[in-house]
């Protein structure tokens, strides 16, 4: 590894409330969470943006979105473009942005992303978030990205022996944390019996095993060197500065009929080992983490691949009441994609800005206990992508 | 400026014909160029691999583009994304790749760009190409991308006292090139008469003054340090390096309303004055380069803002034969976006390794003056975008 890197961190922070907006258009989302990053950030103008969308293209009729977002956002002028990784949009904006400041490019690059799914009807953005999917091998056949979903459900199910209400734990208590979050797009507790009640949406996955549709956009500031960001966080009166100690993006085959195993998010084992690597860590060493919960059973997959616990017991340990306050690690406080929503290009970031709130210790919802290392576990397909984010407090 | 960077190069390019391909997809395109890149590198395997691409979640219903073009080329699992810059999503890729490469996060990176603009009717490809623009605030008034082009073109003829048969001369050569390019989608001569008489597409620009639609796959593969491009070199009987010198990206406001002068492309100017002070050159330094000529004025004003002469000159001295064979710098002997064909966020891909092949010797179509220094230019929307990339023979 090229060992010349200086560190890079987390300098500020700003994201919208995620609901159906609307009245708003993604430029206005965007600039709202920009200009808050920016204020976050002590007035620091980024020098470079980059924005994570994954529906731009079929749902708002627009590309262009980094110039577009840039100069909506008062940037007009700086370097700016969108990475697509589907629901990994954001988490691979990080990674690119990432790169762009610790190569020496560019010294504060703004990663942002946003996404408007309420620009059409639902149906249009059903659709839309199955081209994460593969379209020739896939969804040309009737799949849908819920139905994809639904057959490893029933396969974790069955090779586990779990019932739905086993699995039905998960939303219970996304909407248990989001009722203290107060950018969350659903912000009511629920009980098991809505859970278990609920419509089927593709059969064993019910609407509330499912993440919502909604819109919003987060934005993080990224600089180069201790001496910059402890500038900056002179300049605001913050204490801690957050790290990103370690980045890891890994993909598998779009289609499922491809992988060897349904049950295994092998780029998320990928992912999470080269950036626990680069941060010198273990899984046992984190402390919180945010993990890409598009579907219940995607949140349990994805605690047993990052290595929070072994194959086939994260749903059993989840009843039971693991990972909650006090626990190591802890996870998502925010509400998950459950809860706190799931702004498809967005979330990556929302999860990292979450990450860095909580290590800063200003997270304005349910608050972990004091973590000094954190994780960000964003999914764009199902596991096509995985991106995984290692922050630390520094020093 | 970070100035532990050490050097990148391009050690294997690949690319498919362009043309339009009824019965390719884009992963097919995409995994030729590939495979081809691969053979040329000596069978070097990249690690990570950005993908550059426009329209594919309009025209293809399909995004996950950067995990399914790598799966498919055989490269599954490793880092990937795609790259979203309207039609300069090609040198976005390759600028975001250059950082990915130069960080050190990883060491071998595959730049693809990939379009598949007949997948649609022509019509819905018309539209698509218009996501470059402002939906709100241009598209939805009736705009097309090329009636904003015409806007341009008319205010360069009436500022600069220009007729249309003065434009035209663009077109012939760029014809007259491509003629000797094996890749190339329209591999015919023409006549002033022709273009002259072509159906106008939006007054004053005509069929022979735009560039076509078509499809294709480029993929330039990326490594650090000498040792190892020299490494690559040997194993196939190649004695010039290319050295990726300088890199240059700026934006503009997406609506051509926000603008100051609609005859300066000034993010072009910015993003070659970057790049070129990264190589530490000038513009009469530079010995050959690809511009991006979308339409004929798009090519003359790139001309001026990149130095190449003065504003208003290029059209008068491109008809008296400047920046031909012999001249300094020599330019678009791939016959450019109007003849060797312009697949969209493939067009950046192909510029530079034509960049790049002139300046290693072995440019399949007319040959440059064995070039020491190039330039490739690659535009989205009407210079809402410009990514300049400089190259050098090493040494």
């Amino acid at each position: 590894m090229y060992e010349l890197r200086e560190p890079v961190f987390i300098v500020g922070v700003g994201y919208t409330r995620i609901g159906r907006w609307f009245d708003k258009s993604a430029r206005e989302l965007f600039a709202e969470a920009m200009a808050k990053a920016i204020e976050d950030a002590g007035g620091l103008k980024p020098k470079a943006l980059v924005v994570g969308n994954m529906t731009s293209g079929y749902l708002m009729e627009q590309e262009s979105l980094g110039a577009l977002m840039a100069d909506y956002s008062g940037l007009r002028g700086i370097p700016a473009f969108k990475v697509e990784a589907a629901c990994a949009s954001g988490g691979a904006a990080l990674y690119a942005g990432y790169s762009l400041v610790s190569s020496g490019l560019v010294d504060v690059v703004a990663v942002g992303g946003v996404e408007k799914l309420t620009e059409k009807l639902t149906e249009a953005a059903t659709f839309a978030l199955a081209m994460a999917a593969d379209r020739e091998y896939e969804v040309f056949y009737g799949a849908s990205f819920t139905g994809l979903n639904a057959l490893i459900t029933r396969l974790y199910m069955d090779k586990y022996g779990y019932t739905h209400e086993d699995l039905a734990y998960w939303a219970l208590r996304m909407h248990e944390y989001a009722s203290y979050n107060p950018y969350a797009q659903l912000r009511k507790k629920t009980t098991l019996e809505t859970i278990l009640k609920s419509p089927v949406i593709a059969d064993p996955i019910r609407l509330f095993d499912c993440s919502p549709i909604g819109d919003g956009a987060a934005v993080a500031i990224l600089v180069r060197g201790e001496e910059k960001a402890r500038e900056v966080a002179k300049a605001v009166g913050r204490d801690v500065l957050v790290e990103i100690a370690g980045v890891g993006l890994a993909t598998d085959s779009v289609d499922l009929g491809s992988r060897e195993d349904l049950l295994t998010l092998k780029s998320t084992v990928k992912a999470s080992r080269e950036a626990l690597a680069m941060a010198k860590l273990e899984p046992g060493d984190i402390d919180y983490a945010e993990v890409h919960d598009a579907f219940h059973v995607t949140g349990y997959l994805a605690l047993e691949d990052l290595g929070f616990c072994g194959k086939g017991e994260a749903a059993k340990l989840w009843r039971e009441g693991r990972f909650g306050k006090g626990d190591k690690p802890e996870i998502n406080f925010s509400g998950g994609l459950k809860a706190r929503g799931h702004p498809v290009g967005a979330t990556g970031v929302y999860q990292v800005i979450e990450v860095a709130m909580q290590i800063r210790g200003d997270y304005p919802g349910y608050k972990a206990s004091d973590p000094e290392t954190g994780l960000a576990h964003n999914l764009g397909g199902v596991a096509t992508y995985s991106v995984v984010t290692v922050l630390r407090r520094w020093r």
